[in-house]
């Protein structure tokens, strides 16, 4: 099918060139948040569908489609292979990414040194996704697609979402559908385009391009793609594992309002603070060959700790109808068990305020970035003392309902992780349960403030970057 | 001296702790634009002294202490020497820094690969500038320092200018003076704080913490430190090398107003237009051997190119009386010629705009910074072709007097290079020399877009600022 516009274009400006013979143009679009925001408020029906006919609509998508994942053992990876001199899993093309050793050093916590299996892949992709008015509401184009790692498969995708392996065509498959937007100045008027890190726990110095495009002109949508209003996307974020991780973090870059004013720390402050935890903490990391990263035993069909926790290395075989290439095999990063991700909550004189945590994670461009309150994975501490299990762990496993403003499971990246879900929570407390000056390391900050932050790369991790398109969604509020 | 203030104080204000009672406060100061404004009005005198008499004042200092700065032998250095593996260039104690090897690979221009020796200096550093209002204005206490890399060895510095082994005593030596105001919370007010990117070709992934904070209670001025204005500090910055490259840099980070609402380019367009730069490089860098380091040749006293070019390492034995120790020795980096650092400037419909080029430097922690327009040392370049030249290169050198706006000779960080001094310039141009659409890699931007970025770290390269601080204190006006 094809939606076709019904709203005045907006006005074309693109990021490309400037402004006709020069003239100068606002710096800022004061419109846009209003925009946003009036999008958000569309919950229950958009140009295309309403929201609760989506669930059909996926299943459609699913039935349209023939997928199979299955796990193969290394030995039956094709093009993939263990280099010889370091062990190192790598693809012949030397392209896509591979997966290496690293030891990591920190300066605090119950691990100060490790070493680990690590995703190194030094190209940037493009998590894209198209906006576009329909009677006057922004709409978004996202699409359903397979990815091999998700426990069902098929979510809810950016618009694009492609390694310059994908749109170069390394893959040798089909284009990528609705690249040019992103790729092509001119095509569109930029809404967001930031470099944001993912997971600095399994990828080194990994960074993705999120970008947020208004099209300029009709777009019409494949079969395998969908307009959704925000609120839309905010409904279908309360439910479990239907928008993917490449999703929620582009979302998370939406510049919705930023309403508030006051805080407990002003702006400047919060940023003294976070550069002071960036440079208080040395972290040195050094790449290792991957046969000889110590503490993980390789066998036939994976690499895993030898005590059976943090994740395992796993192969997959890949068969697909609507991705750029018919089908593959691939390694993955399987995590062992359930994570559990939350931001604890708490008004301070009427105004919301979300519990940062300034995290150290070995694969970080820069050493330290905001996460949520609790980002854990329990099988991975329960060998441990109870001083050395998480600071707020309990308060967010021990919440009554009536506290949990928000919970449901989402995956992480399916192209690269099999099976890595968690529980991602908004917990509300009060002062007897955290203070405003909550241990260093932590800090109190606004939505507002997360919001200003993560117009910039490297500020608030991919983990905190999901609970945040929560909130730009209104899938919670505070 | 001593300068006691007679302003009243500035409401107290740490990064370190909540409001009182978890009460929320404004997030931004309105009011400190406009005192940076008033202060950088100052410019014939100050609280301490009239501007006209400071050269007094630092040919004072000057023979106050006995310096003595003279090249030695590599084996000469105490407690620096060539590891027997790898050829590097270490300390015994571990700390300070070490000179190592590093192989680049880039995407574009004359040179694509290409090995060199590099400095590591994996600490972050502080670069700190105490601030303080007398009679209303703002002062700010500057150091009168010797650096062993300077030509005249003592220049203007920020109040602290200390590695983490300067403060945590590694040196042995005597305390950093006034260190506490930066480095223990609810000292000061924080009006900057943020990590900043140092010399990209010749440190490898080198940040220092950036600090200005405004002192609370009385802060008597050591023998060696001046208050000065805003505005003194500008007409300092008018002269030759007088105002040290570390203060050059806090000071680009003042957060003056942001007075442009127009420019040619939005704020996310520009953001945009460099997310976009820093993905399309592909920049490859792999630590070698100093031992190794292709092209290059280690004599008894230096480790110079081949071909005579770029930079060569060398050693120096110091005397000094005002450091926080009495001598060392160490090494030191020494470019071959002077550098021509400029920003060209165009108005667009009235809007005062430079030109800023996306920087690829091997060293850089994330590929490209915004450097000036054109950031050169002529005999890294004699050797090519004309077509090889840098861009608007012959547009600075030929610049009539009339379009030359500023033009100062600065030197770079004399504490880890040799007579490092470069031409810092503004020169206006016109549409028929530089069009609004600039080549690929080149973007109009306004003072105020710079003054938004230097707010967060590694957008402004080191070059960039120091001629960003010769806008914030007046020494150009565009």
């Amino acid at each position: 099918m094809t939606v076709t516009t019904t709203s005045t274009a907006a006005p074309a400006s693109s990021a490309g060139a400037a402004g006709a013979a020069g003239a100068v143009r606002p710096r800022r679009d004061d419109r846009l948040p209003e925009r946003l925001a009036r999008s958000a408020a569309e919950r229950a029906e958009g140009a295309q569908l309403r929201t609760e006919d989506f669930a059909d609509w996926l299943a459609e998508r699913r039935r349209a489609h023939r997928f199979a994942v299955e796990r193969i053992p290394f030995a039956e990876l094709d093009g993939w292979s263990f280099a010889p001199d370091s062990g190192d899993l790598v693809h012949r093309s030397g392209r896509f990414f591979t997966v290496e050793g690293l030891r990591v050093e920190v300066d605090e916590g119950p691990f100060r040194r490790w070493e680990q299996p690590i995703i190194r892949q030094p190209e940037v992709g493009i998590l894209g996704i198209l906006a576009k008015e329909f009677d006057g509401v922004l709409h978004f184009l996202m699409q359903a697609k397979m990815e091999p790692g998700n426990r069902n498969l098929l979510q809810l995708s950016p618009t694009v979402q492609a390694t310059r392996s994908n749109y170069t065509r390394v893959h040798r498959g089909a284009n990528v559908r609705y690249v040019e937007h992103f790729t092509r100045p001119g095509e569109g008027r930029v809404l967001a385009d930031v470099l944001q890190s993912e997971h600095g726990s399994w990828f080194l110095r990994k960074s993705n391009r999120n970008m947020l495009v208004e099209a300029v002109g009709d777009v019409p949508a494949h079969d395998d793609f969908c307009w959704l209003t925000l609120g839309q996307i905010g409904e279908l974020l309360r439910a479990d594992n239907v928008v993917n991780m490449d999703a929620r973090t582009v979302l998370a870059c939406a510049p919705v309002a930023d309403v508030e004013s006051r805080a407990l720390h002003p702006d400047t402050d919060l940023l003294s603070w976070f550069t002071g935890e960036r440079s208080r903490h040395e972290v040195r990391t050094e790449r290792v060959p991957l046969s000889r990263v110590a503490g993980w035993v390789r066998d036939e069909s994976s690499i895993h700790h030898a005590d059976g926790r943090y994740f395992r290395v796993v192969a997959v075989s890949v068969e697909a109808g609507n991705r750029e290439v018919k089908g593959w095999t691939q390694p993955l990063f399987e995590p062992v068990g359930l994570g559990v991700t939350a931001f604890l909550t708490r008004r301070f004189d009427g105004v919301p305020h979300l519990l940062a945590h300034a995290r150290v994670e070995g694969g970080f461009l820069d050493t330290v970035e905001l996460g949520p309150t609790v980002q854990y994975t329990p099988g991975n501490y329960a060998h441990l003392p109870r001083a050395d299990r998480p600071p707020f762990l309990d308060l967010v496993l021990a919440a009554p309902p009536e506290r949990v403003r928000y919970e449901a499971v989402h995956s992480e990246e399916g192209g690269r992780f099999l099976n890595a879900e968690s529980r991602y929570l908004f917990v509300e407390v009060d002062e007897s349960q955290v203070p405003a000056d909550p241990p260093p390391g932590y800090r109190w900050v606004t939505p507002g403030q997360l919001t200003s932050l993560v117009r910039h790369g490297h500020y608030v991790n991919v983990q905190a970057r999901t609970l945040l398109a929560a909130l730009n969604t209104g899938a919670v509020e505070l």
